[in-house]
């Protein structure tokens, strides 16, 4: 039932699985990279080895997300939750060059909130800008929910309200805990209404695609200011975040600073990063050299265009398999139709006991970590890359076979 | 030459060589950890297994340490850059709860500056306190030089000035780049001066103990209030970060910026890491993984006691070695006698193109890492825990024979 080195089909939310043969690279360069006689873990970051293989790892980024030139590729530590610091103290320091003299009240942060993520990201806004700036909602999705207090959708484009001139607009690509989505298709209602930002300036629009990094290309990625991804889903371990920032968001914080934007600690300033080339500090390197055997991977497959229609597939098939249980009242889904995500499937469990029977049913057959998140219940199916199809399709065929024992 | 797998014997002063043993560990690790099916960059933080193995690792740490209850043992990723911000931001917020009307004159960051690492400490404290604190240097070392301008030494106990109540005291206990180290020996001149510290409250003292931490104990621990050391030295990986954080430091930062304080990023409150047990957000899995085994093998060895004397052994052999080179005018020690580091020891090789002969003959014998800091030049030796006695020797012998050749 499982694979090599017992190894089970792991498809927990993150840190999640990752390809067999880059762990296997990995003990290999874990006792000497690349012929230096140093182990990846025990190299300096200055050494010209692992400055050519940092080199290559950004390349891979870069030109398999066609990332241009007006934007820089930096790494850092501290995930996702980091970045939720960040973005604020780098993107208020920019607003404050921009209008020295703007009020608390001009200088606005909009927060489009779609899940457990990015409502987070809107607190931790509302901490660090206490006098100096106004957080605002320009969205809840709860408010178009079906119980009217849970996140299970993308809300029309209509309904998006941005500032005139907002020092930040925030989103996140993909709700991980609440399984919801924003559409590929800039066409469906339920894609990033790019349409509504003002585009007579460079607009400070942020990006959380921490669990759909890679998975498939970034829509409009040039408009973006900032997007970022801690590497823990689709391309790596723990320990590494990843950032595509715009040049004019790399500003000099302590100008700002003596302007009256919060003081930016040295790890969290975008400039350090920029000018440092991710080197300020000693990065994450074992982490880096993970992800970089990931993205190395990914090219070799055939690139993010392979990964997007394997995705899609996983995803498409993964959703009838819900869709034909909801039918046959044995799961219910929890996201509404058109915002559901392709990397984290939620839905329920339908009787008493049938979660649990689910959940060691599918333990039997070596397939672990689709518990759902604590705060929604349930079950989740994370679909990242390193999920093969032929993985996907063998919980389904549990899946299926679960529905027609349940209408036993 | 060279052991195990083409392996060089690493003298790098970080990320720096690991043991043997803990690399072969990690690499079955990496494919299965602990039989769960998952290896350990795949698994969840929020794991029973995971949270086993996080448990053994902080109580390997507080045993070997002697770290009392009055104490937490926090883990974050950032690495030492990410704590100069982070206690910086942590004690003003204590600061400003127990005086919430002090002045910026009146609250006062004292730092000892003996190196490269205090001096950028102090740096980012001014960066962050502006306008409400002031930094001071209680002691730099450049004052009490050779030369007038380098960090050679650790001054003597009367220079040192510390405000009568200040918001915190900062000390770096070994500068790795510098090869300066407190003594351990607390009646020693080049000690830390503990007993100038006022005894009739809980005192605000910092010390950065990256490249030392596990090496020997810390000299009265449990009058610090933060301890904190990136692991990428004597016990793990780059990318996580341990902190030794007293309660009375673990602060509701919220309230504190209410009261004038500086906001703290969620990342750097201590209080966020303290209430989650370090699982606020993802931390940085396979590096805690790789110092948890390595602290498990230090147990095993006889903890503490044992390396404290392989160590010494280490450095005294090594510092009688630089020292018969000066008498015979082939090296110059770079650090006053007194001050040397047991970790990192810094010296010149004399005359035109001798150092580049000394690095050449030594990377024939298999032994790399070896080229001092850039903004300090010569030959740096890092001696952290994974160095053998006999792999030190080794390099030893090799420096008797280079001293020989070149009195011929």
């Amino acid at each position: 039932m499982s694979s090599d080195h017992g190894r089970a089909i792991n498809f927990g939310a993150g840190p999640s699985a990752l390809p067999l043969s880059v762990l296997e690279e990995t003990q290999t360069g874990l006792l000497n990279f690349e012929g230096t006689g140093m182990g990846i873990a025990e190299i300096s970051h200055r050494s010209k080895e692992f400055q050519a293989f940092l080199d290559e790892f950004e390349h891979n980024i870069r030109t398999q997300l066609d990332v241009p030139p007006t934007h820089r590729i930096l790494f850092t530590q501290g995930g996702g939750t980091g970045q939720f610091s960040a973005v604020v103290l780098n993107l208020l320091a920019r607003y404050r060059l921009l209008h020295p003299q703007a009020s608390a009240a001009d200088t606005v942060l909009d927060y489009v909130v779609t899940g457990s993520w990015s409502k987070k990201a809107a607190e931790e806004a509302r901490r660090l800008s206490g006098g100096v700036a106004t957080v605002r909602t320009a969205v809840d999705a709860r408010v178009y929910s079906k119980d009217g207090k849970s996140f299970d959708n993308i809300p029309p484009h209509a309904e998006f309200a941005f500032a005139d001139d907002p020092a930040l607009i925030y989103y996140c690509e993909n709700e991980t805990v609440d399984g919801v989505e924003f559409s590929h298709d800039l066409e469906s209602p339920a894609a990033f209404p790019f349409h509504l930002l003002k585009q007579d300036r460079l607009v400070p629009l942020v990006a959380d695609y921490s669990s759909s990094f890679m998975c498939r290309p970034i829509p409009r990625l040039a408009d973006h200011a900032v997007i970022y991804a801690g590497a823990q889903k689709n391309i790596g371990p723990a320990g590494l975040t990843i950032l595509i920032v715009r040049e004019d968001c790399i500003v000099d914080v302590d100008a700002a600073a003596k302007l009256g934007a919060p003081p930016v600690p040295l790890t969290l300033s975008y400039k350090t990063l920029a000018d440092s080339g991710s080197l300020y500090n000693t990065p994450s390197v074992l982490a880096i050299y993970m992800a970089g055997l990931v993205l190395r991977r990914m090219k070799q497959n055939g690139g993010l265009p392979f990964y997007e229609e394997v995705n899609r597939r996983k995803a498409k098939k993964l959703y009838a398999a819900i869709h034909e249980g909801e039918q046959k009242g044995v799961f219910r889904r929890k996201v509404q139709q058109g915002s559901e995500s392709w990397m984290n499937a939620v839905f329920e469990v339908l009787g008493e006991g049938a979660e649990k029977n689910f959940l060691e049913g599918a333990e039997k057959q070596g397939m672990k970590g689709l518990k759902g998140h604590r705060s929604v219940g349930g079950i989740r199916v994370s679909l990242y890359n390193a999920i093969t199809e032929q993985e996907a399709d063998k919980l389904i065929a549990y899946m299926t076979q679960f529905i027609a024992e349940a209408n036993n």
